[in-house]
């Protein structure tokens, strides 16, 4: 349920009406807007005896909310969410442009695998410390080495850097070194780790499940929401289908509807999203096109040499490409690129 | 197979070789290049005795096909093919569009509709004469009658006209009245009416099936080129996967790979590759940034009143739209949009 | 909508609703049942005005039905249909099993297989004459010679026999050889084949297409029913999912469901729906434990030389194994199988 | 890489053998088998050097396994496992039954299910303590008091006690009180839970994840006996396809193909593999006829007052129905059911 407050409440008013909730034994979360604040009520598994609120000072209109998802939907937050990862906005005008190696490599090539990816035009790295991969026997991550290495690309370069955690204990680590956590397709729906990524605060970089319905993509959001963290960025990536000709399927259709539904920024990534070098540009481009946020691609200045995932990681000079055709398109959908600005 | 020709080869070498295959029980299907000739072999289920023809005046190298589709491959035509519709050319720099309702309507509202289309940009019209219906009980479309109402808007409006044909004797009908022969996702595999529309000689708009893989759509292909027929555009629209928010999910990816594999033209179908009328325009904008060679789009003048498909129809003004910024993209896939040429 | 009829409503009452029906420019379906006949509605797209009906001599009730189909559906026909195929009887209490090749191979082969059949306990033949195949370069089987082989087995065996049709015109054809049709997975949809086979009167086996919901293929049975012909037998034969160990995966759950919605027999293919030899009779055993009225098996003296799709045929023995395991298991779900009637 | 060892191979030899493999900086997995002992080796990213190994003392094969898997496969481990929990044995000649409610309800109610699960011939009895919820909002179980009821059905009624982690901290705090623990299908590739599960040393019942293919549910399976315990038990339930008319789509198939590759015993989920309360009994008898080694079946006494999952539960009267159909099955499948043995 969301309680719309007038234009004219007064923060006294607002606070009323939080206690109220909270002695229902319901959660509120109030909800600033440019004109008005509205206060959203979780955890009313039954009906809630809402007369009590509709009558108290300041109460414009209460809003039964249908949709299964709560603090991630437009109903509770009509306004676009711009998140903001250490400086750089997800959500607003610009894209973003997220890019570096499936895992984390040696520190020197790390690190000139991110001066490309800055020079590009990127503004965050990417980079696995912890891989969660399908045999015990393929190469996990270099662990905490791969974070420091993290940490060192971000002093040298300024770009800011995303990388997974793998279960609660871990992300504790990861958040210590990282601007952003992601939490990858395998754990969409690792609650657990969803709650802790909620407590941390820490921006979130959620990683579609490669066979969740975008209904239960923004419920795993609203696990993170719902423990006070609203600094989540999803992120398209594919799903499992009969095609055979891609590793997954990319499902583009999600960006304009998670869009239709929810606040939250979306971004895309056609390396997973096709699992094929060739096909990562013309699908970067499809995802500026039909309205994403930004990009997370894999990179490598030697691609045939990458530790982890080489057949779907592109040369730094294709990330460049991409970067650059998306700020080709990206006036057609509303968009600008920052780092394209002074040209 | 393929039987590579030296640049110096003569017509008479070719014909000698053209003959050989025939006599070995085999067809023979010489290809014309800018350079040289290949001839492709078909109908080879086992091992061809080849040494006759490699030592044959003029033949330069055989060349064995690994992918199981060989006329629509690129092996055998290494150059792309531009598919001539009435004057309207698919797969060549310029990007075509295709308008109309999902059923064709009266004659004066598919009028209205049609000189809409053309207005915004469109070349060739769209509308069903005869609907393949899951139910026996819907709307089967008004049959002739809408031929002759298609043929009205060539005449009136200049717009090439394309519709569905569902069966071999219904498929001989709609060629006297269309400029191109659609077969829709439910026949991608009814292959007596692929050979039908072979040996017509018509130009063919080649659905995609909605689960068929993407080498049986080029199989699929196949059997019309087999025929003689080398007019075919092929037609992403979609596939059917777990995913609800749309009734179709678009696989974007399959047109880069189709262009990777294949000479024919392909296009994309926003419409049905979502089914919900407000990502038509998004999907339309992906499918052009990811190298689409036109589209065709479900539109009406008045969406909410088409006789069928209304809840995926676009407006005229939402066409117009897709038009224009798929002129926007263009030059960032290197191509161009006729009537904006002049602008 | 269906009118039922009054249990002491006289055939002049049942005549007068139908005739009302009509020139209403409906179409009445009477439908006797054991105690009393029920007049099935169908044409109508709006609203029937139904209060004509409701007033006249012998009627009991009017039923507005809510699923998409009719005539298949277990309203418009409460009690189970038992479809004769030339004396062999779908449907009923006994199991029945139908084998065969997958192409009709040379008489003595084909005769040869036909035995182990007959000996094994099946009662209906299977064989392909005319094969839907990806590539036109396949084998497509050896036509009306095939077709007269079929024969030749019906009056050598006693078998019946079951073969494909593949087009309207190709389906005349087969229905002067077949004792039933069948419509394979790649024509569910292909309506015109469908009207063609509901005009033929013959029993047809309509198998599930490869991603077809259970709606649809009740849908595709409606069209048959809706030609006047009531003689359709379905087949649950494996759908296309990204699973990857077998060639389809076979839907089991819908062998209840459709017994839960439709009057029609439904039988399994365990062949195509798991495309795998050894995995044919344990998915045999699965089929007649949920609830499935026969099996389909592609079986051959030799399975290794088959013409085709040898991968997933198999021996005369496992044919022979698996009506045995059938038998066993037959108890259990109420059913018997004749041949082991006298053991 | 497999080092089998001669038939009449010393201690020693065996001994020394894992010694070498050790200093490779490999592992070593001896597994006694009736005839001989062989030795699986894991950790080889690269070619082993294998000469050392093959030219020692009683060594008779190095066997290099192109299956993903090692320690699950048969290769590895000829013999099928027959698992042990508590005393009640999986993998055997015996099928089991495993049924509760879909949460452990309150104290009194969960005593009741069981004690007629008990009667049905169920061995061991499942309930949720901890529930991965789809929504933040809805219930999630009962928690460590839940765990402690469950502690008092297995005192009071003798059943074995199965529930579900959720991450590896719960793992540890679960272990202590269940004598299997459930890792969900939500939670098939958190290796991190899978390593923990690993190390507890308890029997695992590991479910396959709803978009897993087999193979990556082995190597699930992997990750938990690469930690040194082999006791776990696979379950198919069902896979995330189109198809609308249930929850999920039983792949029966996996069961005769998760054994001609794997060791292991595997059950089914009728409950979840179809979602709906009427379809569980149909599917429970096709999985004992596909071969299933026992099954999971959500049952409580009054299904309709159920604390979560109630539309695809059954009443006791319906499991032990279950019960006994299986119990007249398994001959055809060469098992037995304890508790109809002395009937």
């Amino acid at each position: 349920m969301l309680v719309v407050m007038k234009a004219n409440a007064t923060p006294e008013m607002i606070e009323a009406v939080v206690k109220s909730v909270t002695e229902m034994g319901l959660s509120a979360h109030p909800i600033p807007g440019a004109n008005r604040t509205a206060i959203g009520v979780t955890g009313n598994k039954t009906q809630v005896h809402s007369d009590r609120l509709r009558v108290m000072p300041g109460v414009q209109d209460l809003v039964h909310v249908t949709e299964p998802y709560k603090l991630v939907g437009l109903d509770f937050h009509p306004e676009r969410s711009v998140i903001d990862v250490a400086g750089v906005k997800f959500g607003g005008e610009e894209l973003v442009f997220i890019g570096g190696p499936c895992s984390v490599e040696d520190r020197d090539t790390t690190l000139a695998i991110a001066r490309k990816v800055r020079d590009a035009g990127g503004e965050v790295f990417r980079g696995g410390a912890f891989k969660p991969r399908t045999s015990p026997y393929s190469f996990q991550g270099y662990g905490e080495d791969a974070l420091k290495t993290l940490d060192a690309v971000r002093s040298e370069t300024g770009l800011r850097i995303v990388t997974e955690a793998i279960d609660p204990e871990n992300l504790r680590l990861v958040a210590k070194y990282a601007d952003m956590i992601q939490i990858g397709a395998r754990n969409m729906q690792n609650f657990s780790l969803l709650r802790e990524a909620g407590k941390s605060g820490k921006p979130v970089l959620l990683k579609r499940g490669m066979s969740s319905t975008v209904e239960e993509f923004l419920m795993a959001a609203e696990y993170v929401l719902s423990e006070g963290n609203p600094n989540v960025i999803l992120c398209e990536r594919g799903v499992r289908t009969f095609a055979a000709h891609t590793r997954n399927t990319m499902d583009l259709s999600a960006i304009p509807f998670v869009r239709s539904k929810s606040h939250l920024p979306i971004i895309a990534d056609p390396s997973h999203g096709t699992g094929v070098r060739d096909m990562v540009a013309p699908l970067a481009r499809a995802a500026i096109a039909v309205g994403a946020d930004g990009l997370i691609v894999e990179t490598h200045i030697n691609p045939d040499q990458a530790l982890s995932d080489g057949f779907q990681t592109v040369g730094s000079d294709v990330f460049a490409q991409i970067v650059d055709e998306a700020s080709r398109i990206a006036p057609v959908v509303g968009r600008t690129v920052a780092s394209r600005k002074s040209e």
